[in-house]
């Protein structure tokens, strides 16, 4: 099955070699893929990238940049593609960076993800609760404030 | 170790003979134990229970209610223990009601709980994730209404 990103609003984190995918709207959605310096040297040959292994986060990065800033156009050159087995939440995700010129397809990057496992999604979530707490106290603190501070100014405004 | 239940804040869900252990402040703690007619029998004659199956989450509940009112109390008369194997989050915890009085300690219940796997943990964060975007949605939504009432009412004591 082949799967237009964005049309999921997946979320990419590149940190260093470790590239993570997930679904702000599937909670088991993770698909993680650490890349070592060995590792690097194969892809590089195997799919003739002209990078090297230091500058790669950042080239992996402006390619995402590139797929990002095209999510609203018509006929985006730039795409990733997500081809995943089935059923998609076992075994292995392809995230691809393609682009599409008058001539063909070219794939610029094409990376192997595994599928989290249950530890993996786990703390993932955890990580996920603990931050989505934050903001709800956040919000909770601000919605006192905007009612005590505008209760405020009306009740000297009724004055 | 032996260890005050309500120090820790623990949620306890009873849902048919399905008890449920979690702890707000901790995402990984979670002990479940479900319990069959068969389960149930054994643990009459080990426990020397006077209840029968049909009857047990209720009058499970009403004990477990006596020890919620309690809570306040410098010197409650019912309380929960929990016992865990050390590390916590491995193995099982025995769950405890227990009544003192002026002459001993009474073992009321004493129930068995194992820790979730990596799966269940996972799927009861998903859960607790989903619940608490509706939450923190929900404020937002509470926020900008009460921004905007407030402001609608500030302007007109304005005019």
């Amino acid at each position: 099955a082949m799967e237009k990103l964005f049309s999921k609003e997946l979320h990419v984190t590149v940190k260093c070699r470790d590239i993570r995918l997930t679904d702000n709207g599937d909670p088991y959605f993770l698909f993680n893929l650490t890349i070592s310096e060995e590792d690097f040297q194969t892809l590089k040959v195997q799919q003739g990238l002209l990078i090297d292994f230091a500058s790669f986060p950042q080239k992996f990065i402006e390619l995402l940049n590139l797929c990002y800033s095209e999510q609203e156009s018509d006929s985006p050159r730039f795409l990733l593609y997500l081809s995943c087995q089935s059923p998609v939440l076992e075994g292995s995700a392809t995230f691809t960076v393609v682009e599409t010129n008058a001539f063909k397809h070219l794939n610029h990057l094409s990376l192997r993800l595994a599928h989290g496992s249950d530890n993996e999604v786990k703390e993932y979530l955890a990580v996920c609760l603990s931050s989505l707490k934050v903001e709800k106290q956040n919000l909770y603190t601000k919605l006192k404030k905007t009612e005590e501070d505008l209760s405020r100014q009306l009740s000297y405004a009724q004055q």
